[in-house]
């Protein structure tokens, strides 16, 4: 396709229309009349709040907007399927996120978006605006470089830091995957499971699956199948392949995917049929690459009882906005200082939960239904 | 006082219920209903504006909250009269600002509260973050500190950097001076002014009046008169006696106020009655210090003929907020890419020429005037 021909701005189209000026203001709780409400809500009075608060810190949670607030932060290094963007073009995205935050869980998230730089820089100027919020929301950051963002501010904050590419993405797959194996009459603890993808979505759903007692996990990169003998994995791999594949399968895509009960995807590439016919009698296939599904679901479904897709136009639509409204709102309302993998299993079961009496084609709710960030809120704040 | 006895937190109180949940929320400016409204705000039809942001960052400007968004930046090391309080103690200011930028502003602020730290980890910080934002407004940060942050964000930076402690405050004496001249009949380039304070408000008051073209101005710290005699002066001080004092007056605050016109108090301290009796007979006294103006109104009516505060029970108060919103409402319509003293000086005329027909009691408009907005943000316009 010729660029030129494409034009990238259509100002009439209802998405250019709907992001004219942005799609975030800001709002003032309180309101500002007269000289009596500036006095209140600026000087002289607002110095007793700051007196109080700097004599006890704790206040800040009861008498400022920290306690509600937090940072939706990307460097723009991997946004969406669009790469490395920048901060500027990861905007919008952080944006509707913001939107979302609040839309759902009544969080007021506001985007954070940095020139980006080294490990090192970026988690010295996250920390040091950390004060603003009351947790941070990391997304669209590069791997491996988020593995490590996210765990060193973890170690350096008292606020929850949660980069939901990861963790959002593996909750949902875990409700899904819990809810589609009551469909099918599985036991979750004998599954065999394909994760194809080993960026931050594979290396989190891989973790959750492994501690919500998953029988046995396969991770497969474009190289083949990690396992302990292969040589030269980066050290997130390499910690992977040592949590999986205790039969040492060996190969491809399709040498793992033999007899496997689910594949899921996040790989953003192509997994043919010929492999996905190999799955198991109960195949579950979660295809979760955006707009492209790693397997269309057309095919997906002459070869597995239960298919998921990261799209609005299948059914069981795998969709982050199923988690992160109601984590946040929980680890906000209880206070907690980080986001513990007993409130991600808590959100996912939750999530799955809400569906009353699942079916192949609703293993999650839609992210419309009204009960999900309540209920996701409540199992959190219940696993603090 | 003992402070065992003074309660910190009256959670009944007018100003604790005002700040009960925080001042500032987020708003979505697109309503989110079903999932039409989600595939234009989020995926999959954010990635066409992130995909046309990238590949023309000025496009940002237009369909991302960027334009309209500025940061009020403060690592809490001087908040109002309290000091170095920290970054949590500063929130309730900077909420309040951001209040007082959206009501006459129009302009959406969000607080951000730094981690105290070097020169260099501040502007590090606030560069990095900078992407997110159409312009920075610093906000009670430490002398000298506060002038290379903002030099070097400046520098650094192609957005907006102001640092309103510095030129809110400068602006608006400007303003309130000019319009006291006229009072009092007096043309602005004869006039003898002392500043008593040279702090980041007396620095930046002195340097707007010369530019100005006040007649003689000499500036007065704790110590006394600086001159380019006074040895052991710190840079911004020293700055500042070259630039002023061409006679050399030497001595305390007493022997600068000897037949002076004007004094502006930006110190805190006070200034006795035998010194302000020794002024001329136009005299104009701006005694700004918060809540207790250097001179009691009450007193400097005795000796001067106009008498401004930073207080809004008594007449002519010297409030920053007639000159930050307008100031960034241009700025930010504008494009401008910095806080020229062009502008500045704009500003100041045009927050003068809001008052028609000045008088001694009416120097400055109310800070609720209508007016005064959108006169100073055409100013800005029209002086970029």
């Amino acid at each position: 396709m010729d660029p030129q021909s494409t034009p990238l701005v259509d100002p009439s189209s209802p998405v250019f229309r709907a992001h004219l000026g942005g799609k975030l203001a800001t709002l003032a709780t309180q309101p500002l009349r007269d000289a009596a409400d500036l006095s209140l809500l600026y000087t002289p009075g607002v110095a007793q709040v700051s007196r109080a608060i700097a004599a006890d810190p704790k206040l800040a949670a009861t008498y400022t907007s920290v306690r509600n607030t937090i940072a939706v932060v990307s460097d723009g290094t991997a946004v969406l399927g669009l790469g490395d963007v920048g901060p500027l073009a990861a905007m919008p995205v952080m944006e509707g996120k913001a939107v979302l935050f609040k839309r759902f869980g009544g969080v007021d998230a506001v985007p954070l978006c940095l020139q980006t730089g080294t490990v090192e820089e970026l988690v010295d100027a996250i920390a040091r605006v950390a004060p603003t919020y009351g947790g941070i929301n990391l997304e669209d950051i590069s791997a491996p470089r988020c593995f490590e963002i996210e765990r060193r501010l973890q170690e350096r904050l008292d606020i929850p830091v949660f980069h939901d590419d990861q963790h959002g993405t593996a909750i949902v797959v875990l409700a899904a995957l819990a809810n589609a194996a009551r469909v099918v009459g599985r036991d979750p603890a004998d599954l065999d499971v394909v994760v194809s993808g080993a960026g931050a979505a594979g290396v989190a759903v891989t973790k959750i699956l492994l501690r919500a007692g998953i029988g046995h996990v396969v991770v497969v990169d474009s190289a083949g199948t990690l396992h302990v003998g292969r040589a030269g994995l980066p050290p997130h791999k390499r910690e992977l392949a040592s949590l999986t594949n205790q039969r040492g399968v060996a190969g491809g895509i399709a040498e793992a995917l033999v007899g496997a009960d689910v594949l899921v995807g996040v790989s953003g590439g192509t997994i043919p049929e010929s492999a996905v016919a190999r799955m198991s009698t109960d195949a579950m296939i979660f295809a979760l690459a955006n707009p492209d599904p790693e397997v269309h679901p057309t095919v997906a479904h002459r070869h597995a009882r239960v298919v998921a897709t990261g799209r609005s136009d299948f059914p069981n639509q795998i969709n982050n906005v199923l988690a992160f409204p109601g984590i946040f709102r929980g680890a906000l309302d209880s206070g907690a200082r980080k986001v513990t993998e007993e409130m991600k299993l808590a959100a996912a079961y939750a999530i799955a939960a809400v569906v009353e009496h699942p079916t192949a084609d609703e293993v999650v709710p839609s992210v419309f239904h009204p009960g999900v960030a309540p209920a996701v809120a409540e199992a959190v704040r219940q696993a603090v």
